[in-house]
């Protein structure tokens, strides 16, 4: 995104046709953006070559999984539906995982009849229900193992994964275990070993630590592993602030791990490939001043964007038209949602605003539609795809029709 | 909700039975204490009999709205969607009253139309944009006005709303000023002086404040209110160590008001009519040690009740099937999402679980459906209502079809 004479431009698109033609709120993404990020994350680890799977809860869009199955990539899925719409956007099941802690026997039935890459199991029950149905369908189902690494990944609570105290995973004792139980299984073959610390991680040390983890363990169970699957978690920053994950440590600590265990890397990036493609155009709908308060009151809310209410993240704002004036009011952004929590952000030096202005929430390709809700019966937003200067309708406005 | 020989029951259908045939999650509503709740909540205020305006915003179920409607409840409504579902349920335009800060001029023209009792607004700007759209349409229009108290309700800083801080409302100099602006108004005729100081109030002091405040304001502005709308925020117990809000002294503090100012009394309840008549049961996935935790994995999720994750809400659960005995494990109760934030409950002194029990979260009728989502791809759940032995599906459950 850049100001082309002023005007916010989505590409070649000025965000200021895109809100008149298409009302508000609306999700717009680029898909320039979204092929760089593709591209510039392969090349971050291309001397390994690894199976990128893209985290489907990140962004369900249905037209924006199939772009990125053309760009290479296959899907990393934490549900029946997500693997559905996976298979939809012509994901090769040879190239999806199937994450997540409560998968049930009717999704696990569901996976090892579409001959998926690997089903990730985070429990022993899991691993005995998969043997159980593989059994019932006299298959042999490649499986993985989430470890618990109890590695801290130093991001947001609510968004750490890798600590004993989380529910993801299992801890060594029980690794070591399972491990051994898929050895003497004939319906299981244990194919790999996962991790994942946790989300919107901006520091490559938790990454380290937690592959000197992975090569103990590996040692310890002396068990040819064909992937070891890394996860995600890598942040990007949503602030000019945020300081930037050094993927280059990154990379080189995997290679070092490589040298002693020969297997195929696997990452499951979400935010990383669409978090900054994707933005939120919205209107002022008022303006009010209330003491030295002055509240901007946006037709985007918190049932189109969560976020902010659910993780207290701020997001950069942007407005359509550039004035070069800075405002000397402070405006707290708040969406028109009767709840103290529907609060964006607040700004300061902002350019003045006025009511019917529009204005963009940055950086929410990933998590945004997702955790989208009907929430005061709000219809959700229309979905579209920017392509230099050709605009694609990838989801329709619901309308109040859909809801009542 | 009690135990029939050790089976939890809602009303006389045992929980076991309703999870066996319609699966899980499953959203449960008791006809008989939702009546209970309704006699009670009018009974409490009896002497002055107000219009009593269900919040939609806590369940926008229309079966539970209609029902809701025969008990005599008008409606509160905060969007387009939800005026249009409390019309759908039978509701008299004359017993609706729209609030909330982010009307828009859609939404007022069509609110204009159906002719309801009250527009609540705001601000200035909408004060003056309800006007707009009035005089285009020839049209005398009843408005309220909101006032922020600036009153602390002692409640979550995510549900207090009553604060100079909060977006709502407009302050003592704005209101005084709109009272003015509205008495040399041709199209609008200000009708009401509405607050509303937040949620889950369980004190009954914040209120008695707000009255002295809006008494000393009605004299000071010299205008006859026909209503005054107090708004809800009634809280009730989540947790046996929840103190109950004290009803007779709201009451009594009321009926002082009253003495000076001779209006009729809104309520907008939510929480205190629908929140204890719903239950939610789930089935245990897995089950699982790690370390000194035992993870309890249920098929409910953040995305199916996000009260947890959204305001670290904790929520009273039940065994469907009462053992008489009391395990020494601590459990955690978690949902299936790969989020950390997917954490229900810890139970101490619970009675030991199995992998496929049932097991239901208590008094989700409030902000439970209403808030819930598809997040991780997921179908959201079936709803029932209970009458006696009756069960009715009140809405169908989500299918993966719908999502794909």
């Amino acid at each position: 995104m850049k100001y082309i004479n002023k005007k916010l431009s989505i590409e070649k698109v000025a965000v200021e046709n895109i809100a008149k033609k298409y009302k508000t709120p609306t999700y717009c993404y680029s898909y320039r953006q979204l092929k760089e990020n593709i591209r510039n994350f392969k090349k971050n680890f291309k001397s390994f070559s690894p199976l990128i799977c893209f985290s489907v809860k990140s962004n369900t869009n249905v037209n924006l999984i199939k772009e990125i199955g053309k760009l290479g990539l296959g899907a990393d899925v934490v549900s029946m539906g997500e693997l559905m719409i996976a298979i939809k956007a012509g994901i090769k099941p040879k190239k999806i995982v199937f994450s997540g802690v409560g998968k049930t026997s009717n999704e696990i039935d569901y996976a090892i009849d579409k001959n998926i890459l690997l089903i990730n199991a985070e429990s022993e029950s899991e691993i005995k229900e998969i043997e159980r149905i593989a059994k019932s369908k006299k298959k042999k189902v490649h499986v993985g193992i989430r470890l618990n690494p109890n590695t801290d990944a130093k991001t947001l609570k609510q968004i750490s994964t890798g600590k004993k105290e989380n529910k993801f995973g299992v801890n060594e004792k029980t690794f070591c275990e399972l491990v051994k139980y898929c050895k003497g299984s004939k319906n299981i073959i244990l194919k790999c070993l996962s991790v994942h610390i946790g989300s919107q991680i901006l520091d490559h040390r938790p990454y380290e630590k937690m592959l000197r983890i992975l090569d103990k363990i590996i040692n310890k169970v002396n068990h040819k592993f064909e992937f070891i699957d890394l996860g995600g978690g890598m942040g990007i920053s949503y602030n000019n602030n945020d300081k930037k994950l050094n993927y280059k440590r990154y990379n080189i600590a995997i290679k070092k791990f490589l040298k002693n265990n020969k297997s195929k890397i696997i990452f499951e990036p979400g935010r990383s490939i669409i978090g900054d493609t994707g933005t939120l155009v919205s209107k002022v709908i008022y303006i009010k001043k209330s003491g030295r308060k002055n509240f901007v009151i946006i037709n985007a809310a918190m049932n189109d964007f969560m976020r902010p209410a659910l993780y207290g993240a701020s997001h950069k704002m942007l407005p359509s038209v550039k004035k070069n004036t800075n405002s000397k009011k402070t405006y707290e952004v708040v969406g028109p949602i009767c709840e103290s929590t529907d609060k964006f952000t607040t700004l300061k030096s902002f350019q003045e605003l006025e009511e019917n202005d529009f204005i963009v929430i940055c950086d929410v390709g990933a998590y945004g539609m997702s955790l989208s809700s009907n929430y005061n019966l709000r219809p959700k937003p229309i979905e579209l795809l920017i392509k230099g200067s050709k605009i694609k309708i990838i989801r329709k406005r619901q309308k109040h029709k859909d809801l009542v």
